[in-house]
């Protein structure tokens, strides 16, 4: 498979795991370039990665969300989180992994990545 | 002493470290086990380790700053900065701290804290 | 329950998820109060955390692995592998796991924390 | 060369690479002391470290670049990415060390750097 | 280009780049799919980046360096500090950037990656 | 005060702080700018940092080992971890430091680095 098909894989993956296909469109000033940064992160990540199988997608979700938040990135632990919801992760096992993290990475970075579930939670009013 | 009276005491610390009580109000389609992160982190912080006296707080809370902002974790710093502000701890020792992450953990780090510094410092105009 | 009442439930998690009770033995002169230290960050981690249901045992050791890989906290990662191959966490899913992190966190953690994994298999040859 | 002329030579680099002297002004309920934190911050990196010439100031450019986004800086980074372009690194350049950045550090901290590399790209729409 | 020859692609250039080709033997118990976590990570780094061309080496392996040292990460470190003095990057320019990152990123990390580079400079007694 | 003499300050204070000079020899195939590491290193930090008075030695060591044990900097840290003893700061202070770190950065950082502590306070057998 070629980079272009990965990539091209990694977004159909985007498009189950988040409801609507990732969208990245180019900025202005942007070098012709930066298709290439779009190609290859999302093929590193959703391409080779998500499509693995001895992981469930429900395993995987909860261990990125818990990379994002052990390294503080807030925007990238937004999307995980939406895609951990979507995937069928519960907010009472975010809250058990943020309780874990809270633990094992300390309360400075647990609750500033709190805040941030917190917000996703608003968007899924009516979920469990 | 259980969860729930640490807990208390945690909040109790919170009030004569703050000047009011930290509150930590439930949000938008946040489920309930969400009180019990709430209960562990304030327990975990305020409740076990800031009651303890072997270090003093004036120490503990330059200790709360400097962890805070190694971190990089922004409003986690702020909160500490005001908690060391009313402990006792003077500007020019808020000063002398940020210098000494300068030469510790680099300018990048400490250049980001010391932006929430003068925020802090803006706070608390008529203090030394 | 009381610290005391957390800490003997943590040890006896310890004794679960490892096969063997956790020993933290006194150090040549280390203070009296280094026992709190211990009682503390095995209440936190295994009597607070583990003891929750909502994540399971193998979603939990998922994110414990995840947390001390980003973190490059060696000996920690160390003991994490060993609780999740105890869990029933196959090792085809620890290799997942690592990939998402080379994607995630990158090759220099990834590289770092697989070479770990690699010498937690080895001291279990014949499980898958 | 004492600290004050350090400093001053430290102010004199940054107009260079900037276009414009950097200018710390003091903030309201800050300490006098505050000065010594802008002297010492300015003459360790700009005055003692940019002055060197083994590197080259493109060289020089890409690891400042590179340290800030690996620390999730975000604020660094942008002054860095400033530098780099003012110096002769291309927008192609950049994209390719956000590239390496996604290899060794991975995707979470590449995409929020490459925020940042798009937002400073579009000040400057009409540079290679 | 397929994974396997992106894979392929990487351990040549990890002949060039370090004089001999990377080799990353399984061990004992680990399972056959850590194959895939070799050829994505070799894929990822040395396949997918080190083969772009706007960087020129000198530049990626001055970046590489800074991104392994920000981290802490001493076996990748020792790796690209090798890389570097192979591609032609003087000892003088590795000195002049850990004084860079000793100002960015702080002493504690740049005396403890200035020791690895210390013992790589030690390999290579008879080069500038 | 220039460089030198700032570096030379610095190497009195570590003295003091240590009982001993700090010693730090070059290398065998390391350049003769290693010795301009050496000299910004040790000014920074004790020539420029340590010799402030706002704040005072225990509180600027506590500081110093509350930094290095955040960043995971073992051999940093064992240093920092010598100085605080040899500057009046006790044991059970720094037990209470590791138990608020174990708070607000975790189990992982905090296991890690109070293996060192325990290490040093294996060196100073006969102090409180």
């Amino acid at each position: 498979m070629s980079l272009d098909e990965t990539y091209e894989r990694g977004l159909r993956v985007t498009e189950q795991l988040l409801g609507q296909r990732l969208d990245l469109p180019m900025g202005p000033g942007e070098p012709a370039s930066g298709i290439d940064f779009r190609k290859l992160s999302v093929a590193q990540t959703f391409g080779e990665s998500w499509t693995r199988t001895a992981l469930d997608t429900r395993g995987r979700s909860l261990v990125s969300v818990a990379i994002a938040a052990t390294l503080g990135a807030s925007e990238p632990l937004r999307g995980q989180l939406r895609i951990a919801l979507n995937s069928g992760v519960t907010k009472d096992e975010i809250v058990d992994l943020f309780i874990h993290l809270l633990a094992y990475a300390g309360a400075a970075r647990a609750f500033e990545g709190y805040q941030i579930a917190m917000a996703v939670f608003a968007e899924h009013p009516n979920q469990d």
